[in-house]
């Protein structure tokens, strides 16, 4: 494996990026710690496309030839760890509980790897690690408007996945994340007397009732063919026991991998709230965000990649069912042809057991030679 | 009117306590400012019974006789106010929803026009200015324990009701306030990603599921005759849109009338709380606080008070169902005789429309007077 | 007791009726039955004011008086006894669940005792039959409209109540039943095959959140002081396993005690049934029915039949909340000041543990006697 | 096209037969008429394997060869049909909502067009008539429990959809339509006096509470991926607006794609049953009937068919996503290899546009030619 030298070293990134997860759009001590690792490597000319993105270019030695984007992400999320590695995060109520961590070590494996090939290369190498995956609107509109992702002729990246086994990589060919869009909705009720409900209209009781209501979208409104998510993961209201609140603010995603699926949900979830809303005598707001477009690989990108994949040496080549989590690399996706690949983590050695954003997610490091040494290959093939 | 001179000094009171709201046992500024009031009085000694509540005590100059203790309660709810008086609160997210800046203001002037009354009277009056009726285990009892009671005779004091109109007070003869016990609930399902419910058990809609189904205890489990108040007015949980959160956590309030309503209220909601939770995979703690016993009436004073109530010009005295509001004042009426008397002050005019604890909540301070009044005079008949 | 002969000739009378009840406006065996009765006893003029009511009129020897009435409902309920009784009931699916067997047999036993008398009484009594007290508009109107009950000064009547234990009597003073409102309501959705529900709007699933959403107008917007009663007691659609229906049909009763509330709770039902189902795309049909007025005794009539009560061995007279069952004696009661008097019929020993209406519902035979003498007595204090 | 001379012949039939719908296992006349046709074919050898089953069996004169059996569906629903035709269904209450009239005319169709080919061919072909379909546990078992199926080589038939338009024909490799369960739940509260829940535990309110919680099967706790459908179909409790019943019974299907998918949806439904009804102090019990397992069509066999559409005039082979529907096509598939097709039906022209088990389905008569030319093609290929 081109990636053998590095194993040791992946972990060791990986392992302190995870004591020091920072939040979408304030990752700046990451930023600098991979700037720092990319100044080191021969060749590698060091940027940041925005404050907390970074960008390294390597140009090949040997003349013309394409020019490949490699993707990171490096955002971590709002949650309080409950691991107790000695690693475990440093910042309280902030953790890498979706694998960015582990992507970030992945693609600095790659560069570190690539960067003394250059000389015989031909066309450039872009190392983009891209700020703010977790959050709308994302980090990657913001680089692809720096200018940092012009004149990609070929682009690839990956996300570590706990649902597959350690030890298994895919590369779908087309759809293969959905669309995940978010939503605000505020419940406006009239706040009273916690004793005296009959003089005001109770927004925790009528959210309560919208939640409930909501799941006919999925469960009776949505073929069971189709793949359709409706989830409220946040309900906040009320300050005292004694008070009813005026308001109460849910949020949610919801997830979907076509067009006419994604309308046809807002507008039955935009149906039961203001009819369950109106029920109770309430009113409400609802702010719903399209967030990223469902992420598409070009079957041919794919292909190239899957034939990378079926070198690494302890790497069995997988199919997998589209993912309903979304994903902003999908507007690299659109400027170039390209394939994000998935790799498997889940072991139980390593307690690999969790669900993404759980607070006991973790990854078997293991796999990261797998993404790293995929990237490595991919980026030669696409150069050959 | 004893407090005629009073009523100008009365509004500056409210209004100055108005704009410095304290929350339960931190009345400092409260308990200092209405210390300071009292220490300007002839012949009434100030003390701390407690950090921050206020004793006066004034003794006649005509002999031994009964002790008659006068309350108020001092403290502010959480709460942010939405009036845009003058003398709006200036602790953003601090409020007098209640009245209580009303009641402390009554029985300054109370205290006000008795003091200089005393050498002509027997026995002793005691002004209790009461910490922490809004939050459990409130401060009433925190007074009684101090000593502060011991040796009362008779017992009075007043609320404000912005359900009754201005001009009339009302002196219930019996049960006239309930039971007002709390809950904490919290609901633990298994976090994950927004995308992939199947993953997870979702708190928040088990949480929506308990609130739906708890609307049962009352609907369908309690007699129609019976008053029975189950109120959930807070539910947080969640920290961003594509995370399903580990726990959610519910509050609320829980009013009854008498011990086997009380109790089978318990039992019921325990019963519904666990069922659901069950039903989805989900786990609970509920944590219920017994909170004040219901407020009862001496029947024999609660006469003596209506008879001043007659005699104040411009009152109607009236009838009132019980209150679903409960009230500290229980303990003290536990301790002695005593009534607890209510005074209207809704009116269009002074914009005394919204229920107790709303964020546009005030009262017609033309009521002032009215509560003052009668604390004056059923002290001089109690003492006669 | 005056009515100490005929103890157990009005047990054979309720055992006779028991096993030959008949449904509302079907009481076709019932009125010959009683009729035959009221037939042997000297002087009573028999008739059937409609075709299933029967009217017995007596009239005193001693001259001019007061015109008292005296009734008793005679109806059935469509309910399949499972009591094992020798004398259960022979009709399968028809019950008297309601006690108006008992009814029927104490005023039999009443009239039985009063008909001898009658040569020494002044003025005149009427023994009132009345069908169909169990489905609206009841018979007491058709009663009313016969002409039956013109000149009537005085009236009374009785009913057992298994909540009431076994001794005791009630003669509430004011309201004492209320208004008995039914409602019918169908859901339409849009049918088809029970595999597919995007093609249908499912009534099933939308009638359930209406029964889940109704919850509400009793426990969010009535007051815990006021009695409301909501109750959907039927529902219906659906006619195989994989067949979503088109509708559904859903029915009930409603209970309040005063005009505000009766149309307060009729406003939020429609509000939250309009906005439940537009939030699923279906549509509704509500009839609501307006039910018999609440029953309201005179104070003056309560206070003499309460006198009577206390007559009575081995009966206590007891207070007793209002009942918020209804019952169409109250159109009797706007034509004549009268009392609706409680006969308590609980006991473990008979077995008369269960709720009205339920299919193990039964009396306490010794009550029997407690009511028949007290309507004898009350009608011997009028007429004295 | 073959089956040319007999469209109109097919169109008769059909309507012949839409007019007189008969319910599941008892066709009886539909079974006299299928075999009065059939009996009129020259070679054809009719039987009854079971009362309301056809059997016809054709032999070739060229010899030894394969068994091939056709199969069509003859039983109707328990529905009122609101179309208008002047052959709509004569039967009030039952109705061919499905399409297996159409089924039917075409097997006759093709029955018909092969019988004077037969001196030619060799082998043998069946013309399976099968009762039924729409009832658990089906006709199919019967049919091959009867020994009519022994010796089948390879099995076809079709299935016309409104959801497919006309004028295409889609014929899955592999999984392509689902397991249908069937359940039926009663719950058992306490029943009472519609106006006093208090005494009761109310099974309407606790069945609605079931039904809304059981949506948390299909939006929570299945991946958005997986395919499942529950749907309560059934809901009938209740005899009188003022009686609170003792007992509802619910029911419904049940459709997964898989055995793991089935075993959980099960799983998840017993525990929020339980839940729930545990919640509300009621009991319950659940019949859960496994139905059709999936259909699976030999990819083989699909293959083939697929090549005699192609040669259809006026058709275009199309893909189709699995249909939620079950059919027991199943059982014959698993005693031979063979593909299920299905045949486009809807057209704005023949008002084909409502789904099926709807009360205002038809199809587009113009699609019998369709399916019955394919069967042809289909046995002439099996057999050649």
């Amino acid at each position: 494996m081109y990636v053998e030298p590095l194993v040791e070293q992946m972990v060791d990134w990986r392992r302190h990026l995870h004591m020091h997860p920072e939040l979408s759009f304030h990752e700046h001590e990451t930023a600098r710690f991979v700037a720092g690792v990319l100044g080191t490597l021969p060749g590698v000319e060091v940027s940041h496309p925005t404050p907390t993105s970074v960008l390294g270019v390597l140009r090949g030695g040997a003349g013309d030839g394409p020019c490949v984007a490699l993707r990171a992400d490096i955002d971590a999320l709002p949650i309080s760890e409950e691991n107790d590695f000695a690693f475990r995060s440093q910042h309280e109520g902030v953790m890498h509980a979706c694998g960015h961590e582990g992507h970030t070590a992945m693609l600095l494996g790659a560069a570190t790897t690539l960067a003394p090939l250059a000389p015989e290369l031909r066309g450039e190498i872009r190392f983009v690690f891209q700020h703010a995956e977790e959050l709308l609107p994302g980090g990657a509109l913001d680089v692809i408007a720096s200018g940092a992702f012009d004149g990609v002729d070929f682009v690839t990246g990956c996300h570590l996945l706990s649902m597959l086994p350690f030890g298994v990589v895919a590369v779908p060919a087309g759809p293969c994340m959905a669309a995940a869009d978010m939503f605000t909705l505020t419940i406006r009720g009239q706040g009273g007397h916690g004793a005296m409900p009959q003089g005001s209209v109770d927004p925790v009781a009528v959210g309560a009732q919208v939640v409930t209501n909501l799941q006919h979208v999925v469960s009776r409104r949505t073929s069971p063919i189709d793949s359709v998510v409706v989830s409220v993961t946040q309900f906040h209201g009320g300050t005292a026991d004694n008070i009813i609140p005026d308001t109460v603010s849910l949020g949610g995603t919801v997830r979907t991998f076509d067009d006419a699926s994604r309308a046809r949900t807002k507008a039955a979830m935009e149906q039961i709230i203001a009819g369950v809303v109106a029920a109770h005598g309430a009113s409400y707001e609802l702010d719903y965000v399209d967030g990223y477009d469902p992420v598409v690989n070009d079957p041919g990108v794919a292909e190239l990649v899957a034939g990378c994949v079926r070198e690494v040496d302890g790497v069995e080549l997988v199919d997998v069912e589209p993912i309903t989590g979304g994903d902003d690399m999908t507007y690299f996706l659109q400027q170039a042809p390209g394939a994000y690949f998935f790799v498997g983590t889940r072991s139980e050695e390593a307690g690999s057991t969790f669900p993404h954003h759980h607070p006991r997610f973790t990854i078997d490091e293991r796999s990261l030679p797998h993404g790293a040494e995929t990237l490595v290959r991919a980026t030669l093939a696409a150069l050959a």
